[in-house]
């Protein structure tokens, strides 16, 4: 290659979101209502936009990016680089070839945008007037706290109560989109005040914020809620970073080996292997290893079940064949909060069950993996956010054993995120910086 | 233009800086020693490398980047996207045409490290092992600890201590990168110790820490100080953005009207306008504005007098006509630390007298200026530096007053940084976040 690093012209960047749906192995299972109670697959239209179940429901291959999100897309930054990871490489002696996709570059610094650029726009062009919204890391508030704003929506946040109190500056962030934006969880809903009950102190979940937001949005005809992970309009929204991948490394003449990203709910580790997914189900590749990085607070893929459950503990979605830790399981906080979920999403899931995604699982003081992260600094000069540096440790662990096996191996990760709004969590765990 | 960004492709960024001393209107006045005491000009090589002070006295006009250089300006990102506020335009409803550079894409926030990159490989060739670094927002901080790990040399930091204490993020940000950083005042240095003497918690200032690192540089062999602006080789080095600009903007059929930038020691000011301040010295354009953005804390084009004076409080280093308020003065602390000096470079400095350079100045109080960096937030979804709110305010200003008499103008500002790490500035002015 001539330049370390892979640009796309803003005319390459693709037209079309890929869904695997029609390309999965079997059937996606469905969504179903529990045995007891109120069908909550009758529920969902009182949560989400019309647009977002049709997505969630397609079996089309390609759909098309409508041209106000791709104009977006373009206005913030799309496509991003591809780049070749040439001083870690040195600065390990490995002799495998890392690159790294550059989603950290995103103005409100993460992969988010990709989707909630889209949500927004289908509630938009549906009439609806706001935005329900939770957050975990914050990553996803911030984004629809933009996107919400370029669409004239209003957006209120609820945004788990460790994390905000982490990161003071992501609520300041969202605050200064225009967004509200409250500690969850609140009293504002029912299962906030269910939660606050038990501990008034209650640290939140994705789930709980997830639950409020729901809530929220059904209690009100100007609101829906938005989704940050899991669902596969998510995931469709999110194969932008895949699609521009691939494009890149064709353009250099590289296969990956193994693609790394981090997962949680699974949106940007689906979004960013969803080409090279597609070319190994169509049986055109045969040796590539799709690697999620999970944290030992959650690790689901791992050491979940594959088996129906619920997705978030109000228990007002339908259930989804999914691995699971049990959506009532206590999960230990992290800093990476963005991945701690108890369930990844269904599509992802059932690859997983047909042994296509592997996995390694780092401890919960997270120590080896923010190292990762300051070793990536320090050689590379980019700060991750603290999900990602789930991937740079699994990206570094990789090159490596390539290194022991004297393999010449491509390893491709990528970066969710940017860190710039997650020092207190690096210094938490870092302990001398 | 067909999109609303304006790259470059890797192959077209300049291979040269841009040295604006040969094109002068007249002899740039030389360095000089006080009528008493030692001479300062002597003492220069006790604190830089012999290569900025080579570049400093150099009158070429085109100098080669170093290969090494030019490939780490790629590392980092370059060339940097031009780009067009279209959404500003609309919000504000003129007639103008508004285009921003990039410069806050960089890994460590800002356009510092252009000359943090070529300082730090300098002092390698020359087989320094330690910079002596002072930094007043953090910017410059930053990017030359970064730019010392890449070229493996150690690095200390003085950092001013008002904004070492309103950002600590900054300062984990320069420790995980490996730096050792102090709050200046320090008791390292007999001039830190001369301020502590008068004020245990002195608030610090760029001045004060800049004298710092001159007193360690020169208490050390294998130490040597670097230069956050002001100087000539900085503002050399600063060239890459408006040589980019202009490339931009040919590209695209266009010519500024007004070119805008913050000011401070002057180097990101003339950095962005150097290719078209050349055009104006040769002849070709008769019209464009190079408009500074100054603060009332420390307005010294605009109200400061042309004449020779020292640049830093502890007076080691020679004197140079300069706009200055006065070495001494005591100037009100605002949030945007990086624009208060007491003088700007004596390049720009020369400039001014010769009318070439507008100015406008904003109220200490910060309120407007943080209310355009709000403004464009959540029109544009980009978060700039407190110093670069200023370039977006007067961007502002400029396009209200096109509005109202209805002139189709083209305005360029350049965003000298990102404001990922300056929320507690904006809670304290806006209040309401």
């Amino acid at each position: 290659m001539k330049h370390e690093i892979v640009n796309l012209s803003i005319d390459e960047m693709p037209k079309e979101w890929y869904n695997i749906v029609p390309d999965l192995p079997e059937p996606l299972p469905p969504a179903k209502d529990p045995e007891e109670g109120p069908s909550r697959i009758k529920q969902l239209e009182n949560f989400y936009t019309k647009t977002s179940l049709e997505l969630d429901a397609s079996k089309e291959r390609w759909i098309k990016i409508p041209e106000e999100v791709w104009e977006l897309y373009v206005h913030v930054g799309r496509p991003r680089p591809l780049q070749r990871a040439l001083r870690l490489e040195r600065y390990l002696k490995t002799p495998a070839r890392i690159y790294f996709k550059r989603e950290d570059l995103s103005p409100t610094g993460s992969f988010k945008m990709n989707t909630t650029l889209a949500q927004a726009y289908f509630a938009a062009k549906e009439g609806v007037s706001r935005l329900a919204v939770e957050t975990g890391a914050g990553q996803t508030g911030t984004a629809f706290a933009f996107s919400s704003k370029i669409f004239g929506l209003q957006c209120t946040i609820y945004f788990v109560r460790f994390a905000y109190n982490l990161k003071p500056d992501r609520a300041t962030y969202m605050k200064m989109l225009g967004a509200e934006v409250l500690s969850s969880p609140t009293d504002r809903t029912e299962i906030g005040r269910t939660f606050l009950k038990k501990d008034p102190k209650h640290p939140g979940s994705i789930g709980i914020a997830t639950a409020e937001s729901l809530q929220d949005a059904a209690s009100r005809d100007d609101t829906v809620a938005t989704v940050g992970s899991s669902k596969n309009h998510v995931l469709l929204t999110q194969s932008i970073i895949g699609l521009e991948t691939k494009k890149q490394l064709d353009s250099i003449d590289e296969k990956p080996d193994v693609m790394i990203s981090c997962i949680g709910g699974g949106s940007n580790f689906y979004g960013f292997i969803c080409a090279y997914l597609k070319e190994r189900l169509d049986g055109r590749l045969k040796t590539v290893r799709f690697l999620g990085a999970e944290s030992g607070a959650s690790p689901r893929l791992t050491k979940g079940e594959y088996r129906y459950d619920f997705t978030e503990p109000s228990k007002s979605t339908p259930m989804a064949k999914v691995y699971t830790l049990g959506v009532d399981a206590s999960l230990p906080l992290i800093r990476a909060e963005g991945i701690r979920s108890s369930s990844t999403a269904p599509i992802l899931s059932l690859l997983r069950s047909k042994g296509m995604i592997d996995t390694r699982v780092y401890a919960i003081d997270e120590k080896d993996v923010f190292e990762a992260a300051r070793t990536f600094l320090q050689v590379e000069g980019f700060l991750v956010a603290p999900e990602s540096a789930y991937a740079v440790r699994a990206a570094i662990d990789e090159a490596l054993e390539a290194k022991k096996k004297n393999e010449e191996k491509v390893i491709v990760f990528n970066v969710s995120g940017m860190g710039h709004v997650d020092f207190q969590g690096y210094r938490e765990v870092l302990k001398d910086i």
